[in-house]
């Protein structure tokens, strides 16, 4: 599916679009896998984890972008001295790509008044996140990437067939949900995955342009179906349902939908932001958004 | 800026973004330029044109997407003779990287209702061409890349300082003029380039949100201003208006715009696809969209 020629360092490579399958044999057809995840902090667990996926690693590419702050350089130290045991190991369990990008601007800026404007702090966190989101996308997207799978440093736990059973389903944009975990006791964590409700789309109806809805503030209350409320256990993970709003703690996006032009909206997009904005915009493009309420991941435990 | 690592074909590449910079004074701080051309005709001006523009080699990388249809092929073909040319001479004369990507998916389709339907065949075509375009950016921007320059495939006859001389004026976004020529007279030819008006915006704010404003149609008039009918001879080609709109045939954008998420919108954005879209995108994302009514290129006469 790809020519590429290399001459004396100057490239010349071609791309047949036609022939990059998203399946949902994604091993059988050898189709690439783009691991992406902003990183304000290092998890050896998250590594860990990561490091237990079963999927073959020479089509698995990593994306990671990193604060330019002083916690960003202790961040990069940790995720090379990690990166670096790998990528020197043996060639068999070496990822097929590794990229770090250090990005020039700070999401923490203004996160001092996070007490004071938890709402707003947290809109214009979300947006902010959101250009680094996308900042790490257009950076590491290949022409040859058949998916994306967006997993955040603080998911410290999956199964380790995480992407071959998110595949499976061969839906353009699908969750994972997101739990955390305390000795048995599990906790629903992720509310950014939802079914919308009429209250909030009448709210919205009323907003202005700039404004957004959030999920999770008492002062707004959406009456959204959040998927993290609908888990029960011993009930099958396979199961599926339709969503409005997705989480990125473990998002597995067929490359054709980011190229499309699905992004993470860095401005109020139908009154929504970063991750949940995306979910609007791939639906607005036609693709379709789903979720798997059964099947369980976990974040780390604050 | 940048630390690659290739031990046995697995890279590892770590990138400060705050090291790329995108300045006023591109060649000498050796910045990366991205030359994107989706390209469903060769014309071969077109490629003497992009032969003699006078930047760097080392420093240009190139994209094209072209149709996955028999035209496409042809495509193809004379665009593959035409860089090969290039990339197995002397090594100063070549490009840093050259893609070609076949796409999965044929604007032509629909194509027959044009006469029936034009307005809205239009609004079909060009979201289509704005998925296009989406997916060539995301194919081809590297963390490396500090300016994309868009040049439409018709575009037969630029400076051959375009890239300086755009970049020059340290603007997000920058457009040139676009016209025809027959002979001694100039006619103007890209529509795109415009500021809004009393009159669209009162339409857009009457309009359902799927329907959209274009440019150049009898049936619906803007009264935007249109940067074509601005041009006048012997004035200072460095004299920069601001836009609302921008069209493609020669439109320098900064690689931080598209990273921060500022993409073609293949749906109605404000009433607005394409690249008008972008524009109102990059607008929204807090960037500057300006156009140069004095400095011109040349799009093929039809
Ligand atoms: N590069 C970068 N990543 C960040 C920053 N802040 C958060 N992240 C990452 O973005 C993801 C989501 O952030 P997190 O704080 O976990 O959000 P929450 O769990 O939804 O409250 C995690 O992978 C974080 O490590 C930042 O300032 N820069
Ligand atoms: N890959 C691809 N490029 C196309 C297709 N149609 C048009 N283009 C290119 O998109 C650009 C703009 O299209 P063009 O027909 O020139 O538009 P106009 O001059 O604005 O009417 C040109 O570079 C075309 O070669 C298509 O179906 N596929
Ligand atoms: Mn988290
Ligand atoms: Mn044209």
């Amino acid at each position: 599916k790809v020519q590429i020629e290399n001459r004396g360092g100057n490239s010349y490579e071609i791309y047949d679009m036609n022939k990059i399958t998203e399946s949902s044999d994604p091993i059988r057809n050898k189709e690439e896998v783009l691991i992406l995840t902003p990183i304000a902090r290092f998890y050896p667990q998250y590594w860990k984890n990561l490091l237990e996926l079963d999927y073959p690693r020479n089509l698995i590419s990593l994306g990671f972008i990193v604060p330019s702050s002083k916690d960003g350089a202790k961040v990069h130290r940790e995720l090379r001295n990690a990166i670096n045991a790998v990528q020197k190991g043996p060639g068999d369990k070496r990822f097929a790509d590794v990229k770090i990008l250090i990005q020039d601007s700070d999401l923490s800026s203004g996160q001092s008044e996070a007490e004071r404007h938890k709402f707003s702090a947290q809109k214009e966190r979300r947006g902010k996140l959101a250009a680094t989101r996308n900042t790490l996308l257009l950076s590491t997207l290949k022409p040859s990437t058949s998916w994306v799978l967006w997993l955040d440093s603080d998911i410290v736990e999956t199964p380790s067939t995480l992407i071959q059973d998110l595949a499976e389903h061969n839906e353009d944009v699908l969750v994972a949900n997101c739990f955390q975990k305390q000795g048995d006791k599990l906790t629903p964590y992720d509310f950014n995955s939802w079914v919308d409700s009429q209250t909030a789309q009448e709210l919205a109806s009323h907003m202005d342009r700039d404004e957004i809805l959030l999920e999770g503030y008492a002062e707004l209350p959406t009456y959204r179906m959040l998927m993290a409320k609908i888990y029960e256990e011993h009930k099958d993970p396979s199961t599926i349902m339709a969503l409005d709003g997705v989480g990125t703690t473990a998002l597995l996006v067929k490359a054709s939908v980011h190229r499309d032009g699905a992004l993470f909206p860095t401005f109020p997009f139908y009154h929504l932001i970063e991750s949940e904005g995306f979910a609007k915009m791939a639906k607005r493009l036609g693709h379709g958004v789903y979720g798997l309420p059964y099947y369980l991941v976990f974040h780390h435990n604050e």
